[in-house]
């Protein structure tokens, strides 16, 4: 760095930093399937990294309290999940996005008409109080939950989206497959939140555990808005991925 | 419904699966500041919802629990914080992201040439080993810090990023200004992870707080990839948003 560099580099940075570092490096290296035969010795990564040994260790604590890696003395370290992608650049439904990895099935756990909340009829530019569609699904990868989706339909698509199989397809489909028209956008927001304790019982997860939390608008191809979703995905098996662009 | 719908409504559904619909309806409604001389009485949310006083107070318990409202006897409920929305559209920095919400200021935890992981040498397209610039802010909107940004720059991008205000700047807007090159394109994965105790207490939140962890990479103009960061952002601070469109 220049003479004049207005940024002087700390001498000691804590071991916390450094494992911090190590820990995010590693992290997506292993969601990539970057070590399918195991991670690399504590020796190895501290030459990769440039650290101690201390500071590997403490990272892959880091790793192992998110659930992430399975340590043990003999058999060394291994990958102890499988993440799942899920696009942040095209409309997909879960059964379509995972139809490489496995078989998406539905448990229903409510299917019924109400009223629809003042905030939810707002959004779905319905009437106060008109009669929406009612879904709730859990969501599964084999035999894995991922996700539990709360749905709610305009009447005219709802009522005829549930006179079809919901435990074996996706609602998106099933939308188009009823209307007769393509889907044409959503519009999205995505939250970390903590699992409150129903909720996490729900999805398999411990009290508290991390869920992305989004709740998309999806229109039809003329524009209107016919499904709204609150969706939450176990932290620990799914990553939104997709591309930016500078306008 | 048709008499021949093959999902029949469950008779009883649990208060909690109810006050989770109620608490998820809530939850994005006060993001959009829907609310701001405090929420409608439990009566009145009760009605709008058909659901009964009880499970109104249970959702309520579950956004007050994530440390979205506040509640008094005498006084209501209260949105206790706000929450900013980052792009998800467009890539654009924090500093410009918030400029009509108030002041981003970094603070610069570390600035220091380290050679490259493998795994960053591979994603920065540099030979393993190559030193890279290394920085680590914690970024501030105001008081509030709402994120920790891990970033490798490629070494002469870097070289040049460094010598300016780190403080002050968005680094997306220095790169633009050294490489005299507009940014090309990102791509990104998003995931849901609890909060490590020394992150913790750096963003300042509890123990095991839900954070969004974002790697992003970043390319010029030209494509070459030229930034690698690891962000991780308050879960109850920030919501990610954007557009999505059936391809």
């Amino acid at each position: 760095m220049a003479a004049d560099n207005p940024h002087p580099t700390p001498i000691r940075r804590t071991r916390a930093d450094q494992a911090r570092v190590v820990a995010d490096v590693l992290r997506h290296h292993i969601h990539a399937g970057g070590y399918p035969d195991g991670l690399p010795s504590e020796t190895d990564l501290a030459t990769e990294f440039s650290v101690s040994r201390n500071t590997v260790r403490e990272a892959l604590a880091v790793l192992k309290a998110e659930g992430l890696i399975d340590r043990g003395t003999k058999v060394g370290t291994h990958v102890a999940v499988r993440k799942y992608d899920h696009g942040l650049d095209a409309l997909v439904g879960l059964k379509e996005t995972f139809k490489d990895y496995g078989e998406v099935r539905n448990e229903v756990r409510a299917v019924l008409r109400m009223a629809a909340p003042p905030t939810v009829a707002r959004k779905l530019e319905l009437e106060p109080g008109t009669r929406v569609v009612y879904i709730e699904r859990l969501r599964y990868l084999g035999d894995l939950p991922l996700s539990l989706d709360l749905t709610y339909l305009a009447p005219d698509i709802g009522d005829l989206v549930v006179e079809h199989p919901l435990e074996t397809n996706d609602v998106f489909a099933l939308i188009e497959q009823v209307s007769g028209q393509r889907l044409g956008s959503a519009s999205l927001a995505l939250e970390a939140i903590s699992a409150d304790p129903h909720s996490a019982a729900t999805l398999q997860v411990p009290d508290g555990a991390a869920l992305l939390m989004l709740e998309r608008l999806t229109s039809l191809g003329d524009g209107r808005p016919v499904d709204l979703e609150y969706i939450r995905m176990r932290g620990d098996r799914i990553t939104m991925r997709g591309n930016l662009f500078r306008n």
